[in-house]
């Protein structure tokens, strides 16, 4: 435990970054992925298993947790960690990207956003100093700005405008932040969707202001990849060296790999647990659909060199049975090895740029994915 | 690992037994409570999460697995212990009960029965010989006959009917399991419903043909408690002593408790499971709701007491929030307990047995579920 926030740069490779981010509830060795925990959960799996997998930091939404079971409430049972028995570092979004995303929304101005609950229809207000206070009710080690996350693609008068508001956002959210609890640190976040220039304004407007860490946001919101990459390896370099930076809600393991080769360092994404419900496995060899019945009568394991014992241990078969009849089970196993799967990944990522060797990595990481999937059998 | 079969009586406290069974996977310590892995799981558990509850042996249903995967598919990925990773020991029963309970019966003769399977309305026929066939491709360590297992309440006639029937399935079982690998054994099951005197028929019929272990089927098909336990008290005591007595799908805790004292050995049931799917939880308190209201901010864990450290950990108001909001962790989690919450109950019971104790541990038991929640807080 320790009562100040810091980030460490160890080694670069280029344009990418090897460092570490101390928290009050722990250290985090970046490029670090953070698995989502909705609801207090990362779906599927015990914190146990999520431990098991090699994550080292999580994810909470602000937006759900606030409608169910209450940021009020949870503070109340003594904060997000207790709560959900994770005693880890969370990081908390600020909800705005999913006010945007599953809310029915009323209203957007300067002052924040109302919104009609998913859950109850009830109307909510989100401001900047209520996302500050929900997050710090949580007890979040790493709290984001509340942002306006729109969708791409977009025209440039209404990208500078939700940039220019999510700028105004960061300076009222970091004031509110004024006196959190020692050790805790609020990010900015990079608005301006596809535009180089708006993206520009909005990291030199972010790093006036001062931050502890830098996130990018709106991206991931149904762009190709190739604009995603193009505007991180365009904003990278324009957010400060010493400071960790987070590309929110990305993504799929190719997107993790080109992201970190453009100099970011947190993730977090979905992907792996929701993949895993619905019968996908990411793989050393790519991404395979156990749904497919010529897994039915295959004995091998998922992948035989995984760290992860899941991946070692359960046939194909087995995998693909539990898969078509619909077992809890499938869904839990699926999780937990995309989820140790990722984790391989960023300790792969990790390690190698610690040795100078990304380059290297990343081509035999892409190599293995084109493969597909084991040598055939026999 | 052994390859001979065995039960031994380790000690008999009025009519509760004390015993010890001994399988080609491993021992079990009755009274034992078997978790049901209908489909080659328990549902929603893996196998350190079903181990970590105490469970040694766990029940598998013939009728499920005939359908999906298969059988053959099954033996040839190395049997079901492999094939799900459980390597203790296996029950499976028949099929019989699936059969009547949730395929459209087509026909049911002295040959067998032929149905239209749940799953895709394909024609299956299942008869005594193949009801083997398939227990011993799974690799059962111990098999079931197949039986016939007929609703309550029913006219004697058919009663009798079905009891015959199951008799002669008895006998054919019984020739057919001749030339299984060493130490895998078969019990027979009898039947005859709530009449004593087709009860008593079939107890002395089976221990002619004889059989290393003795089920009593066809009881919680919807008879009162009352009736099972009259049936169980008058049926145990004409099964021989010296094998294990095994009582089909049962049940509550209350019927665990209750059915040992009147000298059952062995028992499997969905409950634990399927009541954690649904927000109940088994406590030494008695049956929780967990959706109820006023578990919203409680901070209590389920039962500080508990063994099992699931349900020393998590409060109340976690897994209220979980159940409420549909999370897969609240049904993962409940059912972790409940079973552990049985195993807990069936140590206890052997305990008591041992200690010649059984009469207060009952006493015991049943006042600390009469008192319906932990001691009210502050």
């Amino acid at each position: 435990m320790t009562d100040s926030f810091s980030f460490r740069l160890i080694a670069t490779d280029g344009a990418s970054r090897r460092g570490e981010v101390v928290t009050p509830h722990g250290t985090v060795q970046t490029p670090a992925f953070m698995p989502v925990g909705t609801q207090a959960t990362v779906k599927g799996l015990t914190v146990e298993q999520v431990r098991g997998t090699g994550a080292e930091i999580l994810l909470g939404n602000t937006y759900h947790l606030m409608l169910r079971p209450g940021a009020e409430r949870i503070a109340a049972l003594g904060g997000l960690h207790t709560f959900m028995n994770w005693p880890r570092p969370i990081l908390t979004d600020s909800g705005g990207f999913q006010v945007m995303s599953l809310s029915q929304l009323r209203k957007i101005d300067d002052g924040g956003v109302t919104f009609r609950s998913h859950v109850d229809g009830a109307t909510v207000e989100l401001t900047p100093e209520r996302a500050i206070e929900i997050q710090t009710l949580l007890g979040a080690d790493i709290a984001m700005q509340l942002d306006e996350c729109i969708k791409l693609p977009n025209e440039r008068a209404e990208l500078e405008r939700a940039m220019i508001l999510s700028l105004k956002w960061a300076e009222r959210c970091k004031r509110a932040f004024e006196g959190s609890p020692p050790g805790r640190a609020l990010f900015g976040i990079v608005q301006g969707g596809d535009d180089g220039a708006l993206r520009a304004q909005s990291a030199r407007g972010l790093a006036d202001i001062g931050f502890p860490g830098y996130a990018i946001g709106g991206l991931a919101v149904g762009e190709p990849q190739e604009t995603m990459l193009r505007v991180v390896a365009d904003t990278a370099p324009q957010l400060p060296a010493d400071r960790p930076r987070y590309l929110m809600g990305v993504g799929t393991p190719d997107d993790l790999l080109e992201a970190v080769a453009r100099g970011m360092d947190m993730f977090d994404c979905v992907m792996p647990t929701r993949n895993g419900r619905h019968g996908h496995a990411f793989t050393r060899f790519g991404a395979l659909n156990l749904k497919n019945a010529r897994h039915a009568d295959d004995p091998r394991p998922l992948d035989p060199e995984c760290p992860h014992p899941a991946a070692r241990t359960y046939s194909r078969a087995y995998l693909h049975h539990l898969v078509r009849v619909n077992e809890m089970l499938g869904a839990i196993l699926l999780s937990e090895m995309n989820v140790a799967y990722y984790q391989t990944l960023m300790a792969g990522m990790r390690a190698a740029i610690e040795q100078g060797a990304f380059e290297g990595f990343r081509a035999a990481t892409r190599e293995g994915w084109a493969r597909g999937d084991l040598p055939p059998r026999g």
